[in-house]
């Protein structure tokens, strides 16, 4: 899919979001690949039901539009942008089990475990985020292998330790899980990190894997990754205000959750106001780490707007 | 650590043990990496817990001996097959869980959602997992991107929906977890083929990988691919022999589990004499498999006798 920029922002989303549907639909499908023995019918299902079907398919848009930017476009970047989303769609799958955030519905359907069982959801979440490695190693991905090597490095550290699966420890934490029960008291500072590990480190990757697809030069991978780690507090802090002001119907998920889990928020802590200001701030840094693309880079722009400013 | 032919089998096994528990000691200490926000203590600890500590190490072993072969060895050989180890843990965590196997012991400890709870112990095993394919992507594991990327490939496919991953749902299935709670009636080759992809598939990747770090020739790759598969189910008849024999204090864990479970095993089938000879020449063919390789090879001649032979 090439960049489309005679398209509404809106209507280049939605296009980014049905090419990642083909393409994950294909990867996910039950032929068995070289170095497979057999794809379980069970384990494929409850894949598929994780990954197809739902989501703005945010992170492959700010991927494919960052590739796109260095000429970078075509089956390889998708089935990357496939391979990101595979990763935030087992991470909600896990975060949604009893164990973690006991959600019963997602995206107006039930949770995994809901529609099937627990096991089948933690075996799932499992194989997807395998997949995703599988799939950014993969020749058919990029040809260069050095490319390949470093999506996979750089899907590994902002999904893990010291990324995402980090954040959603730091997130457990600050609810109270241990401690005897209490929540946590956090500072601005101390939630600003936990959201840049559980939700930014994802985002500031999405855009900084446009640019190694695109190989680009090491001040424009920079930006890429400021563009993106801008954008990931952004949307945060957006999720943060969301949380408190939409109406359970409009998310398709119930709100208001974590207040009432005693988490600690930057609107909270802030108050609504200065959290739309840093909010905005965000965006604007997001924006302004582009100053060097020109309007190649309109799409992105738009898309950090979108994060700061989007209603769902 | 160099291939050490003047040791023992067992004294070789054990030194290489001590090296990976080294390097796994390294790789999961406190100090944060490039594009690594904050390492939480209470991940670390818990992955640590996961990892460290335990395991005959047989996965390095075979990577770290089939390396050797090829003229491959060091800090990097090392942190690979500490990586292959990290997969192994994760899949032990995971199917411990109570929505899995539900079990409490492991290695004669408490397993980690005893330990800590099941939310870490899903975190922890999510981070290992992740952390895995990090280590393989990393420069300091090799020189050689294509090299990296042929090791997170194969890791990926040996673990994956294809693999391990589907191994597991395979086995839940066969205990009568879904279909109205009747366990499976499964046929030999349906117990070959589950194995092969719950235990078979990482252990083939194992020896594969030391082909891959030393650039073996295709022909050479291949030899060491069909040795590990014919270790790897040699290692799962084995198992289910000694399911049967050992005595519970031996395993440090429960005993006898598959067959309370009603699960169809290959000694339940075959039973206990032709189970034998099924392991003894599945040894045999992973012997044969190294026949162009000289005294070099002995060491992992012995590795397939020793899964066959093993006593716990």
């Amino acid at each position: 899919m090439a960049s489309t920029t005679a398209l509404s922002f809106e209507a280049a989303l939605s296009a980014c979001a049905d090419a990642i549907e083909r393409t994950l639909d294909g990867l996910l499908a039950a032929t068995v690949q070289p170095g497979e023995i057999a794809r379980p019918a069970r384990l494929t299902d409850a894949m598929r039901y994780a990954a197809l079907g739902g989501g703005k398919r945010l992170r492959p848009f700010l991927m494919v539009e960052s590739a796109a930017l260095f000429g970078a476009s075509g089956e390889g970047v998708l089935r990357a942008a496939s391979a990101l989303e595979m990763v935030h769609c087992y991470s909600l799958v896990h975060d949604d089990l009893p164990a973690m955030d006991d959600d019963d519905l997602r995206r107006g359907r039930p949770t995994l475990h809901r529609h099937m069982d627990e096991a089948a959801a933690i075996l799932a979440g499992d194989a997807l985020l395998t997949f995703a490695f599988d799939v950014m190693a993969d020749p058919a991905t990029h040809a260069e292998p050095s490319v390949r090597a470093d999506l996979v490095l750089g899907l590994a550290r902002g999904s893990g330790l010291g990324g995402m699966a980090g954040g959603q420890m730091l997130d457990l934490e600050a609810e109270g899980r241990y401690d005897g029960g209490r929540p946590l008291t956090l500072d601005a500072p101390a939630i600003r990190r936990l959201q840049a590990m559980k939700t930014g480190a994802l985002l500031a990757f999405a855009a900084e894997a446009g640019a190694i697809l695109g190989r680009a030069a090491p001040a424009e991978r920079k930006a890429l990754l400021a563009y993106g780690k801008a954008l990931g507090a952004a949307f945060q802090v957006a999720d943060d205000i969301l949380d408190v002001e939409a109406s359970s119907a409009a998310m398709g998920k119930a709100t208001g959750k974590d207040a009432a889990r005693g988490k600690g928020t930057l609107v909270g802590i802030l108050g609504l106001e200065e959290a739309r200001a840093e909010r905005d701030r965000l965006a604007r840094d997001a924006v302004e780490s582009l100053a060097g693309f020109g309007p190649a880079a309109d799409r992105l722009r738009e898309a950090a707007r979108f994060a700061a400013e989007r209603r769902s």
